[in-house]
């Protein structure tokens, strides 16, 4: 018997590594900052001559630039370095929630160069008119990078549900209502082409992606879960360093683990869900009665959640049982995630993030009363990005694009 | 603010630059298969000057070698074909099992070379005396390796419990009973040096990577878990197609989920674990009156589980309704695991296997209940490497080190 792992994928063909090298340089060049040729030749393996052509290719796309002290030289002059560009190259990431859309881009470097959000009503509006407010968003953000000649190497746009990846359809997403949406083509269609290529993702898992890039990934950590309270429960999973989308991007569906015992009915179909016991309406219903203007949806979410914050610290007992309660229930899912993926930390977002300094003591004390083991005690953190971590996601993501290959980017006129 | 994800890894020195290129020539070979110097040196972006270097330092290893129709000519002749050697050089895999001992050696190419197994009573022995008997094991197999000429690269011993992998420690082990034991350490005191050095895994773990390369990778799968019915209950996960060991080791401890309302105490300490309810000693319980011999440990484990089924196939109710009950609550934790991770597998393995053709049905009624989207239906599957997973997962383990640097394997004298 023979088992030995063999990839599938069969002898790389001239062009297949003439990318993969391009992507290698600049792979190189994000960790190592910058060298000169000879040095990265040195660094990489790559023979001097298929290096200088291969740089060649990155400066004219604007991905890289060499400069130093001989700057009046002649490009590959020795003595050059090269260093990662990419202020010309951007990618934007859009998020669609339930009660806002945001759009960030960020270019190749890691900064962010634009931020902007907008209140939506999506339940009300309904797909095509959501999809209008959003692409103005988008063409808005597209148009004012144009013109500040940065070219958009992709858009990733995100939505609280699961994804066809193939097709790009928003298969599901039960808190906004929708079903079987084809949001990469209604999107698409809404713009005239040329236009940056448009891609969807679910939003935990893009969120996962900005928290991870915004610190963790730095200090080391491997492995990391974001766990979001929206209307919905959903977790994004960092292991060994990458993002992991599970065999059809349905991974980190947590909000519907069957952790209520009172079997409550859920928008999914199933009973007993976990979302309905810590979704941000079970929060709300734990923490005042319906006429509460709390539960008034024509009223910013953020401003809600800041006066049920207030309430709390001022004593109010139903709020702060509340409070507890949900940080208890979260706790119970938790290590039930902890258990099957011990991650080195668990990033909390949404809500749970805004109510942070409240719900981390007993989410705590509720982990370490299923904990195994001492020594594997989980860091559990509120989100820092707050609500621009998906979008921010999407950006990161569209650049991976770039990163894994170079020549997407076209060659571009000389600025 | 800045996100861009940025590696810790700094600038590679020219060593690990030689280690890098000679990982990814062997890397290369194992996927291609073949190559003449020049196809490599284009495929593999490398200088020839380069790469003629490290492939003189791969056959001194006994890595790979070369030959080809002009067999009479030199080493280096052009047309001569470099391929992946590795019958000189073996990986060995043990397992250590409540009730066996277990060891297998696989060579680069893949091959099982050698594979043994005894029944051991660990928990009568103890620690001392079994190590005695898995030491035995493992000597007489390095020795008939070494008397073939085969260097071994390492040895990966499996243990079914929580690993502390900075000290080699055995922390927790509660189906044997032990509890912090420095396993590498009171195994390698057992052999005089220089012996191959040994290192510690999970069990669950190593049984995933040998599942994985044993069909799945070539298949394609990514995203797979395998979930073991012993005493206890273990999973390993492969996302992404690589391991998932999670932040200190603990990922895939499923066998704790709170999955019992009656609220069991478990050996780990905690209560209502689903172990309880699935794992060995439970079919059993569910199976059988305490006097019946199903029950009787000195029966090697295989032959009861067979009498079991034979008496489920002859239409015992008790043990029919027992299997049954054991499926249905198999699934609830597994829709839990499916919910997080999203596999495109889930393998059964352990006595779930033995039993896969009565358990697999009411397993996969259990999930349907549960599933949210019909789309994505996970395959599960019994095992089809039976009891020598582990230890065959040990042995590709060992051999993987070698692939990440092949300066581990020593020049060896040409044979």
């Amino acid at each position: 018997m023979t088992v030995q792992p063999r990839p599938l994928t069969g002898r790389l063909d001239q062009s297949s590594m003439r990318r993969a090298n391009l992507a290698l340089i600049l792979r190189h060049l994000q960790r190592a900052g910058s060298g000169t040729r000879s040095r990265i030749a040195l660094e990489t393996g790559l023979s001097k001559a298929t290096l200088s052509n291969l740089v060649v290719e990155l400066i004219d796309r604007h991905l890289v630039r060499e400069d130093g002290p001989d700057r009046g030289g002649g490009v590959g002059r020795p003595g050059l370095t090269v260093s990662l560009d990419g202020r010309a190259v951007a990618g934007v990431g859009v998020e669609i929630d339930s009660e806002y859309a945001a759009v960030s881009a960020v270019d190749l470097q890691g900064t962010v160069i634009r931020e902007t959000e907008a209140p939506v009503d999506v339940v009300a509006l309904g797909p095509e008119a959501t999809l209008d407010r959003v692409a103005r968003l988008i063409g808005r953000t597209v148009l004012s990078l144009t013109e500040a000649r940065v070219h958009v190497a992709g858009i990733t746009v995100s939505a609280p549900g699961v994804i066809d990846y193939t097709t790009g359809t928003l298969r599901f997403a039960p808190n906004l209502g929708w079903r079987d949406i084809p949001l990469v083509e209604r999107l698409t269609d809404r713009f005239s082409q040329p236009f940056p290529q448009i891609a969807l993702e679910n939003d935990a898992k893009l969120a996962a992606i900005a928290e991870y890039a915004s610190g963790y990934q730095q200090q080391g950590v491997e492995d990391l879960v974001y766990l979001a309270g929206q209307a919905g429960i959903g977790a994004g999973i960092v292991a060994n360093g990458q993002l992991v989308r599970g065999w059809s991007g349905f991974s980190g569906e947590v909000g519907h683990l069957p952790l209520d015992p009172t079997g409550r009915p859920c928008a999914c179909g199933r009973t007993g869900c976990w979302e309905g016991l810590i979704g941000l309406r079970a929060l709300l219903r734990r923490a005042a009665d319906d006429s509460d203007p709390i539960h008034d949806p024509r009223r910013l979410l953020e401003d809600r959640l800041t006066e049920l914050h207030e309430r709390a610290v001022a004593g109010d007992a139903r709020v702060l049982e509340a409070i507890h309660d949900v940080a208890t229930d979260l706790s119970r899912g938790m290590s039930i995630v902890v258990d099957v993926l011990n991650p080195e930390v668990v990033v909390l977002g949404g809500y749970f993030a805004i109510l942070g300094d409240l719900m981390l003591e007993p989410v705590r004390a509720g982990l370490a009363t299923r904990r195994m083991d001492d020594g594997s005690a989980v860091r559990v953190e509120p989100s820092r990005l707050g609500m621009t971590s998906t979008s921010l996601g999407g950006a990161i993501a569209a650049l991976e694009e770039v990163f894994r290959d170079p020549l997407l980017v076209p060659v571009q006129a000389r600025g």
